[in-house]
């Protein structure tokens, strides 16, 4: 898709800023960023001031911003990575572009620095698959198609709701695992995208995605937070559980899910092993997790996304609460969400 | 893999010799196929005789060792594209690997030839995991691992039974879309093994695959035959069906279907608006076939490939039977073919 295609109109680009100095980030991204209007939310933990180069388009949100926005009768917590939710909140935009404030634009098999953006919003724009897979990946890319034996009826697709983009140099994993191999570097660029079939649950990662805001806005969530959530994004989980509830209401809402391109390059920080301790909550919560969300059913009552999370967060406070107080405190937070989009995201 | 993990009597090569005169075939495969045991089965309507290049490890089997070994009381058909089955019935090896006589070695981004012997067997060796999508693709896979929150409790995976490669320059299309296309040529490379989820259904195209005949073997049949099936790949629909077939036991006993690599350059033939009304016949099944297996269940006393093909084939004579007779042929062609396994297949 050409960038004459995307409205600018159509399109924020939110940045949960972790670090003061946004300087080079911008600078990096310069090229992409520069004709969208950008949301830059600062962690409320973060002291120093913001460093934002000049000439872009923006707002920033701050500490205070976010308190008289939402208000203290609120289980919502803005806090770390988190504070980019606020930005989804608050934004009018169909399309959200968000990406974590230490990556950098890569670059393609052929050198060329991939625009982050415009391939995001094409995920979006194009239909996505759910129904049938098709082994030739995305089928409306250019060169591709639907291959032999691929049904006709379900060749239109269906909306696509969420583009999962992905990462090179450091990728997303978990801190054992990047303890456990300290010198691993993901230097794969694979050249796809696909829709992730209906009823297959999958680790939505938050560093890199895009999403309709119009269609599952409400999904997107700072539901989970762990005991000892940090500043690294091994040290959190909330992406993750917000990227099970965003899956299972497309599922049901009948819209489509795309991982693949486009890559951004993750900078190297943080020390994994000292991270072991605080992330092991978060991995072995995801044994309780995950069964829970493949076996999770919505009423047909349920025809938005705002009516899903009420029942995710219903049915969480049911059967996941006991397990562990997280969870019930997950719920809490689904359920004050809902509230605020319906005074503050929709207003 | 290195080529030394792989033990040569693990593996046997089957062509179907739809084409005379195998020389350049059999040359350009001579890297890969020279230290394995190859299958050759002549197309019972070819009435030319093999050209084969010495040197070669190979048995061939023509019409006459098909009458002697099956004989004439049984509905399954080994003609076309179906000749290579026998070669799935008489080996007695762990692994099959199958390319179509018009394929040859592809070139991988690195101009490299690409082992696809090697690649399938590699597939086929290590963990599928359907039961969650990891974003990285093939966790197995040298440089890439489980992304973060990925439940620990998958990660060990289960067996893969089926690997699918994929096609450059000519794709595996269908004869409206390649009619509508014809310039269109699939020069992507896309450089990713990902296994396919359980419960999603997919077009399994026969060109170039490999699987574990100990464990699936039976479910690999000759059996949708359509009423103008022809001598181009887009004029049959025997492998979509037997695909359909074998994701669905593979789902129901546990085992991983992995699909991308290796791909095979497939040399441009035929004349796909000559071939339009003959596929049409297969298109139009799909909208059938689809939604039958979509939601085949099998009982649990089904634990074993040879049961689940009979299962099948009592539903597709109780549901589809009606709507075309040659459901009917395909439901009679699979019980057929489960009493062929029990006395020359597991002989």
């Amino acid at each position: 898709m050409s960038q004459a295609n995307i409205n600018d109109n159509e399109v924020d680009i939110v940045i949960g800023a972790l670090h003061s100095d946004l300087t080079s980030f911008m600078n990096d991204w310069s090229p992409f960023f520069l004709r969208f209007h950008l949301i830059i939310v600062k962690d409320p933990d973060l002291k120093e001031d913001l460093k934002i180069p000049e000439g872009f388009n923006l707002d920033v949100y701050t500490k205070s911003d976010i308190e008289r926005v939402v208000g203290s009768a609120t289980s919502v917590l803005f806090t770390g990575y988190s504070c980019r939710y606020f930005g989804y909140l608050i934004s009018r935009k169909k399309y959200i572009v968000c990406v974590d404030d230490d990556c950098v634009p890569a670059k393609d098999n052929m050198g060329n620095l991939v625009d982050a953006v415009a391939q995001h919003v094409m995920n979006l724009k194009t239909p996505a698959t759910p129904f049938f897979f098709n082994t030739l990946y995305d089928p409306f890319r250019k060169g591709a198609d639907f291959v032999r034996g691929y049904p006709f009826s379900l060749r239109s697709g269906v909306d696509c709701a969420l583009s999962c983009g992905l990462w090179l140099n450091l990728a997303d994993l978990d801190a054992p695992t990047q303890a456990l191999k300290p010198g691993q570097r993901n230097s794969r660029y694979v050249d796809a995208v696909l829709t992730v079939p209906a009823r297959t649950m999958m680790p939505i990662s938050g560093i890199n995605i895009a999403f309709d805001r119009a269609a599952v806005g409400p999904a997107l969530i700072p539901a989970l937070r762990l005991a000892g959530e940090g500043k690294l994004r091994w040290e959190t989980a909330e992406d993750i559980w917000c990227g099970m509830c965003v899956k299972v209401i497309c599922d049901h809402l009948g819209l489509g899910v795309k991982t693949g391109l486009p890559y951004v390059w993750r900078a190297e920080r943080g020390n994994a092993i000292e991270s072991l301790k605080k992330e092991w909550d978060g991995v072995k919560l995801m044994e309780d997790i995950v069964p829970f969300f493949q076996s999770l059913r919505f009423p047909q009552s349920a025809t938005t996304a705002e009516d899903c999370v009420l029942e995710i967060a219903k049915t969480v406070k049911d059967q996941l609460g006991k397990a562990n107080p997280m969870f019930s405190r997950a719920a809490d937070a689904m359920q004050d969400w809902v509230k605020l989009w319906k005074t503050v995201g929709s207003a």
